[in-house]
């Protein structure tokens, strides 16, 4: 039975970075790459269109809300949840575990699930290792994620090693009840910010036959420090595992480098459309926010160097006036600029990796968005 | 000096429908036409690319809306309408008449004006007619129109009369006050259902050198049959009135017909996309709503016989999704839809009225919409 996805990949001579390829079902992937989110089957404001052109290869979608509205036994009925939302490249789906624990009104974890409120009515709801598998594979995402618990990294150590072994439970739960051989699966590491828990879950985790290893419980609440030193550990226990690398919830932009030089290959946040809705904007001279009165008389583009519908065809001035009139259009070619910016920045690193410019392209970036671009990855933690 | 518009338009075999042309410095369109809304220098939720791809030939902006945000000077620093918004085709303004008796709160109307409080900070505002010219040259539009008073079509009789006298007075100094010769000015017929008093404005305002015609006061509360007598009216009283007919805050696809047998040629409404908005499309098969929880089971597209964006790559059953969890490319895709429906619409009528056709299409569309089809456009007086 050959595997449903195959990755690829070689060293470069910045640090731990990799270049690679990771082929799915719906197409194939270049890494470092980063997913943008599409929390409820789309991609807040934008079609499968604006995507494509924004240079997006893989979208994340998130089986909690997909599971209670429009419902996974729905889409697929529908075919599925590419046909569903009309985008035919590669999805991964989260497990629904991040939300659960983060979005809905917990009840009680217990060693055989979790049981919670709908964020949306109230209901009562059950998410198991089994269930969270079953969800996926009616879903039809290319990539499935494994069911963890996830806790607050800066709890006590007890608490998180209580929460990773259970992971480390559920996931082997999951191997055993996953069954569709047209989707990849990808366990999850925990263990907080302690090094010597992260390198008891890389052996547990890695030591499962997953086609890719995520790093969960990053970009909660941590510091820079604090995460980069547990990438740190984690790439150290991976060593040479050649299975492809995905940090789960970071998507600022000073933040890929660090995780790129420690072997990331893979990226996923709501950080691009949810910041852009609120008027920021990512840009080659850094962040702008559309909302500052100054912006209102400005004739040129959001970004000059940037070659999206929003920066061709429409001004500054306009923008900012499309926010203050509180006008959807405003959402649209704000997120669509934002997308844009991401994935180019993405393949600026490809780029910089493959003819070792990526130095230059760091110092370059990081003089733009500073330490203060990182703190808004904070948003993350309330639903990614 | 040559006229800033020129219109050629022949009679057809349908009642005194006749098919045109209306040449603008920004491009040429063909008649009877539908002018979508962009109330604030955006067709909400819309791009000047998804017009285009819609068969949008003229848009209809807001003197009102656009004076108060973000100001007609600063819009006119920015190089005037067209290209604040990105749009590049021809664009009518209203005159800001429409929007102080309906959406502002009235302070006072005296015969050099009217002041009123803006609805966005309560602002002390004044509009005159020459303050009116004053706005819509700054905007820059191809086709500005006269300031009007218009009032409630059911009012006393005394009350409706002095108002159109007012309006024909402003008129006479909107003329005068007129300076931009690549822009139009249209004058604005009132007098509500009164056969006698319509006659009179017509009298007066045909009399003067306006470049078209615009029929107001009508789509205001009134019945479809008091609409229809009074274009009758109208109709009558301009004969053979060489210039373009504009019935004002008409977009319901069951009135169109009525109206072009009577001569129209122009049309504006919010309808398409405000109805879009809220998740009702229309259709071939008439209208439906996206709300409706029989259609989150529908794999087909929205409407079978469209081929817009929306139509072509995404199902009921995803619009229902997307409209019940408050997507925002729920009101994208709806209103692009829409838009698409109209301007298809209308132009099935060109083709009638060329063809013989005319007739067949009447009855279809008539069935499809019924009487029921006529109800919603009351929602246009709150703010076409």
């Amino acid at each position: 039975m050959p595997p449903s996805i195959t990755f690829a990949s070689r060293a470069t001579t910045t640090g731990r970075a990799r270049l690679g390829v990771l082929t799915t079902p719906h197409g194939a992937i270049e890494t470092p790459q980063f997913m943008p989110v599409g929390t409820q089957a789309t991609v807040k404001a934008l079609t499968p269109g604006d995507l494509r052109a924004a240079g997006v290869q893989v979208i994340l979608a998130n089986t909690y809300h997909l599971s209670l509205r429009p419902g996974h036994d729905r889409i697929a009925r529908l075919g599925g949840l590419h046909r569903f939302m009309a985008w035919d490249g590669p999805i991964l789906t989260d497990s629904g575990g991040f939300q659960v624990f983060s979005l809905a009104h917990l009840g009680k974890v217990d060693d055989d699930g979790v049981t919670f409120a709908s964020h949306l009515d109230g209901s009562p709801q059950r998410l198991t290792p089994e269930r969270a598998m079953e969800i996926q594979e009616a879903l039809g995402s290319d990539i499935a994620m494994a069911f963890d618990q996830l806790v607050d990294a800066t709890l006590a150590a007890g608490e998180v090693a209580d929460a990773m072994e259970r992971t480390h439970r559920w996931a082997e739960r999951c191997l055993a009840a996953h069954s569709r051989r047209d989707q990849a699966l990808f366990g999850i590491v925990q263990g907080g910010v302690d090094d010597a828990l992260r390198r008891v879950s890389v052996a547990a985790i890695a030591g499962m036959p997953f086609d890719g290893i995520a790093i969960g419980g990053l970009s909660v609440g941590e510091s820079k420090d604090q995460m980069a030193a547990t990438l740190d550990v984690v790439a150290d226990a991976l060593a040479d595992d050649p299975r492809v690398r995905y940090l789960m919830g970071v998507g600022a932009p000073p933040d890929f480098f660090s995780a790129v030089e420690r072997g990331i290959d893979l990226f996923d946040c709501v950080l691009p459309t949810r910041v852009a809705r609120t008027g920021q904007l990512w840009t080659s001279v850094g962040k702008l926010n559309m909302r500052n009165a100054r912006f209102l008389d400005e004739p040129g583009p959001p970004d000059p160097d940037c070659g999206c519908e929003t920066c061709r065809n429409h001004s500054r001035a306009y923008l900012a006036h499309l926010f203050r009139a509180d006008e959807l259009l405003a959402y649209r070619l704000s997120s669509l600029h934002n997308v844009t910016y991401t994935q180019d920045l993405m393949r600026r690193i490809r780029t910089g990796l493959d003819d070792g410019s990526y130095g230059t392209l760091r110092e370059v970036v990081m003089a733009q968005y500073g330490r203060s671009g990182t703190r808004s990855d904070k948003a993350s933690v309330t639903g990614r």
